[in-house]
């Protein structure tokens, strides 16, 4: 089984993901994931460090193919760059038998859609789900899809915006950006989105600085259609119209 | 309230829906969601049409002003192409009194990450999410951003793909995307995820018809690295590795 526990509280979890762990003979995932469903003493984890996916894939399926009912956890939906993509590459590179496995995927609540609903709705109309992390693919493959995806009006949810070992990704997403997007564009900084320490932050893409953002952090980039609707003593509201300009479904002449 | 119910069934109910479910005094939504959480002869529903997103946003806003917890139902997430963005909207529109009310915007499991789990992990790596209804926008847009995210090599979850009334649009959509895609890619159609009657349907991209859709069906075009890994007596894992070709992390000297 590859669960997904939401972002950060047990509040985020659905009942599958809940009748999933009740299950499970091994938890297996990155400590802190793993930490939020079984106590620190419990011999049934197995944590590993975030940078070990495969390795982890292939001890949980080999534990599984001895007939153990297994967990492999991700926080947010494990099908977002998280550990569902790792355990499918390892089966189709394992032995056969594992292939004759039950794999159940179960979904959570993403990190994205956690932070967009902190603030309103920034994810409302198209939009894209990027990784800036050029571990696993090069740089410049991660600028054309920004562009790309800029250039075509859509917002962006931006997945491992920085860590210590990718300092400068962010700072150059934004540059690039700047180029292309009005510099009143809205850029969302989601840090913990979902737990007790959450901060939402909006700023325009002219003031944006990648020093907002931490390893914790969802960056969503709105498109220029994103608004804002400030409101007394409370955060603003940000979203994205379902419409593009001139579609307005509440004004009869706008569908041209 | 804005609440995401999750895809089709009570076990993909985060407890936070569950609970604000658990205190509103009205219940406003588009009739299937609102079945699924009170009966029918229930005096506290208030179902409208799925293509009166403000009226029914406003109608609700109204009654929340008057002190009235009030819970506005979407199908999985409320934030991807639901009634998040239309209740901002309306707040933005209303009266100033609106903006003082508190808004709680609850996330759910979202169609696409159903889908994705059904199958295995196609939306592993950086995708786009796209509505195909030329309803609040032109066509030419969709086209737009349908060839610039298969253009960056993203996979993408296509929403509202075909209707009644929009007839035409997925097999103009496939048509447009054969001419820069190879004919191998993955498209999966994905009908009922998340539901009793689910059923996943994974073709290439060459042999897609539009016909393989309806209304409660969600497409998943892969990227070209999309992976199909066959398995004895059950359906293929289908998943977009984590990776860009020449980048496995698992090939010592494959990162350049």
């Amino acid at each position: 089984m590859v669960i997904g526990l939401g972002p950060g509280e047990a509040r985020y979890l659905t009942t599958q993901a809940a009748d999933a762990l009740a299950s499970a003979d091994w938890f297996y995932g990155y400590g802190p994931y793993v930490d939020r469903v079984v106590a620190p003493d419990d011999p049934r984890r197995v944590v590993s460090d975030n940078r070990e996916e495969g390795a982890r894939a292939r001890e949980a399926l080999m534990l599984a193919a001895r007939g153990e009912c297994v967990a492999m956890l991700s926080g947010g939906d494990p099908g977002v760059f998280a550990m569902a993509s790792a355990v499918c590459e390892q089966i189709e590179r394992g032995p056969q038998a594992w292939r004759a496995l039950t794999i159940d995927i179960v979904p959570g609540v993403s990190a994205m859609l956690a932070a967009a609903a902190a603030c309103g709705a920034p994810l409302g109309h198209d939009f894209a789900t990027l990784s800036l992390s050029d571990n696993l693919k090069p740089w410049a493959l991660i600028e054309r899809r920004l562009l790309a995806c800029a250039g075509a009006g859509m917002a962006m949810a931006l997945y491992n915006p920085i860590s210590k070992a990718r300092p400068w990704q962010l700072g150059v997403a934004l540059e690039r950006l700047r180029e292309v997007l009005s510099p009143e564009t809205l850029v969302i900084f989601a840090r913990a989105a979902g737990r007790a320490d959450e901060q939402i932050t909006t700023v325009t893409l002219e003031k944006a600085r990648a020093e907002q953002a931490d390893m914790a952090t969802l960056v969503i980039i709105g498109s220029e259609e994103t608004r804002r609707v400030e409101r007394p003593d409370q955060a603003p509201l940000i979203y994205t119209p379902r419409f593009a300009p001139g579609h307005d479904p509440e004004t009869p002449d706008s569908k041209g």
